[in-house]
């Protein structure tokens, strides 16, 4: 009988040196966030079934994996609706969460709080290549800033982590929704076209231009009009000289409100400085949309030439902490795409370890003895009984990250003396 | 409307303080393992239900959370079980999927395979006070070593990792389940009732001989004789000397095979051995029983006065890893009761962070160019508002851990002279 012993459809396992790989680069993350001020916090896998349903999580809250009640009858009653069924699920994201997490404590909460989070979340999509049904989120958001201080800090913070696992060539892209719906109206749309028009340019990267142009006054029914004043505004938008850039907007879209340009300004300095310290690339894209809505100002991504999707992303959102805390505090997040990022970065530095190799005379003490001396001043020490050919297990061991051996006889066991060999010629 | 923002019943939300003893302890368990050849794996959360229902996993089984197919009509058809409803399940231990990892993946892993996993695993459990439905285990596995050196190793590495939180006053008992099954035959009692009598001797510690006695006899209807003669037998093996514990055992139950005699007098002289380098308080315990199934060997916990459940418990499993991987592969493990020792060690090192106090009027570039000098370093920074009092804002800062605070005016933004100042009188 073949037993299938592979984990379910859509989710892996991980191995030690890819575990070593990511725990490598969460630790360089980490320490770049605690630096800012941000701490872990942790919330439980389980949702409330009607929180994940809540309307705030797009076209995620279809992908829930659903927990079955407990202590329901073995047969289903005719006619139950399977939602009845169900009173839990797996989040699918990490701020519906932190939404609930900071209602419940605020009271024991600092003001303003900045969270860090790194935890797997679940999505029950179609299983593809690079697609995983649980994968890890990686976000730090700051509630209870109003102003862009907070965009900049979160700017500042992901770029440093970003730079510290040497992901370089990275561009910072930014823009405002406050900015897209001036422009929406500006261009004549009635407001519920607004959604449409945004979902439309969202895909510019992909379908370019015309394609937009086709999906926007066919399917969505826009004026093509509207549809050309925005083209027209946009493309005299791109690629500006950061100096000018609160300026050009407030040209091209008057209707743009003051406080939008001035927050873009604002942004704008805080980047140019940041530039004084370290390199940072960055640009005002009108084009970026951010798929969530419940952003509410700034929207930022980070993309990086590596990777066809960004490898960061986030913006305010000022009304969603009001939904579950009873009254509004403004808010704003930035998510590292963390699975994207292993991709990008270069292997984990190789292991150094110390195999005792152990004949089979040798008693148990005397082997674990040995171990432990070595192990004194820190190091991977592992025990290991001797098996087939000498060379060929040195071999394995090399191959695995061994670095260097000790061979364990019965007749040397009791002396301190046996001699450590190095398994690499080179060394 | 009161909105409730408490996580789902029987979970919880774990704060910053919270979170970093609990990364503290961590880190200093993975220092431990990792220094014993321990690599750290991952499983996804969700398994294939027939699995958890495998029968390996005793009474949690039953607390298996089930997650619903994906695709279900939204009214379930009559007369449809429950059953049919579900295909994953949230795992409820790290044992059930380390040994289908390993039945997957044993052509790219070392032998031995040495195992470190720290994950959340869910059980529906009735809601107690200090119990949770999510929690965290701390397992290191030795696959594939067939002596006793894994035992002993594993005592060893979790000994040390306690010593290492400063976890101290443990004791190790350890007992064998062939020494269990040899006293059951000894007594005259037949294999079908061995089950029961395990299960009533493991209450020996909450219910006293008499409450065994009873419970044998009287529920379990065994014979009386025969408890009365593993009473004896039990007694006198309780306190014994290190040296004389194998001996003892053969002469008390003579039936009891060479090899676990021999086997008891290793793993014995491997803890007298390890006893010269640091304190190991150990005993021979014949009351000892686990409560899984699936152990085949020696079997051990640690208990510490300050916790009524054990702080560790595990032993050999020879027979599981075969069920999946279709050979049997020799295996032992030990796992750490990570919630019980959170509850022993005392609180976080202080962090020590620096608040830049920043007037309404400081430009935003300004404010976190002078947090990003103070950075440099590698402390902790952080930009918060001035707000209120100022005295009461810098107590509110120095009950939050920081240690001191530069206060940051637009008069002074722009020169690089603002002083830090103490937050504690004492520093």
């Amino acid at each position: 009988m073949k037993i299938d012993n592979s984990p379910p459809r859509g989710t892996r396992d991980l191995l030690p040196d890819r575990v070593a790989a990511r725990d490598h680069a969460l630790a360089e993350i980490s320490e770049v966030y605690r630096r800012h001020g941000y701490r872990r916090i942790e919330t439980p896998a389980l949702e409330d079934i009607r929180r994940l349903r809540g309307g705030e999580g797009g076209e995620n809250e279809k992908l829930v994996f659903q927990v079955l009640r407990r202590g329901l009858d073995e047969v289903v009653a005719a006619g139950t609706p399977v939602g009845d069924l169900v009173d839990l699920g797996l989040r699918f994201d990490l701020t519906v969460p932190l939404v609930r997490f900071y209602a419940d404590n605020q009271a024991t909460l600092p003001t303003p709080f900045r969270s860090f989070q790194f935890a797997p979340v679940w999505r029950a999509e179609r299983p593809q290549k690079g697609r995983y049904r649980q994968f890890h989120q990686c976000d730090i958001d700051l509630i209870g800033e109003g102003s862009v201080l907070a965009e900049v800090e979160l700017i500042e913070a992901t770029t440093e982590a970003l730079a510290a696992l040497d992901i370089t060539g990275t561009t910072v892209r930014l823009s405002d929704r406050r900015f897209l719906s001036a422009l929406a109206r500006h261009t004549g749309l009635a407001e519920a076209e607004w959604p449409g028009f945004f979902i439309g340019l969202d895909k510019l990267d992909k379908i370019g231009w015309d394609g937009v142009r086709a999906e926007l006054t066919g399917k969505r029914n826009l004026p093509a009009a509207a549809v050309d004043t925005a083209r027209s505004i946009i493309e005299g938008l791109v690629g500006l000289d950061p100096a000018k850039v609160a300026d050009r907007i407030a040209d091209a879209v008057p209707t743009v409100p003051d406080e939008v340009v001035a927050d873009l300004a604002t942004t704008v300095a805080g980047l140019v400085d940041l530039g004084t310290t370290r390199a940072v690339r960055w640009e005002f894209d009108p084009t970026l949309v951010r798929g969530m809505g419940y952003y509410t100002g700034q929207i930022f991504e980070i993309s990086h030439p590596g990777s066809s999707s960004s490898v960061a992303g986030g913006g305010r959102y000022d009304k969603l902490v009001g939904r579950a805390a009873g009254k509004d505090v403004p808010a704003c997040g930035f998510s590292l795409g963390f699975e994207r990022i292993i991709d990008l970065i270069p292997e984990v530095p190789a292991r150094s370890a110390l195999a005792v190799l152990v004949e089979p005379d040798v008693p148990v003490p005397h082997a674990l003895r040995r171990a432990r001396e070595a192990r004194a001043d820190g190091r991977e020490v592992v025990v290991i009984r001797r098996s087939g050919k000498l060379p060929a297990q040195l071999g394995r061991l090399e191959a695995q990250g061994f670095t260097g051996f000790v061979h364990l006889r019965a007749v040397t066991a009791g002396g301190a003396g046996e001699p450590e060999r190095p398994l690499r010629s080179a060394e």
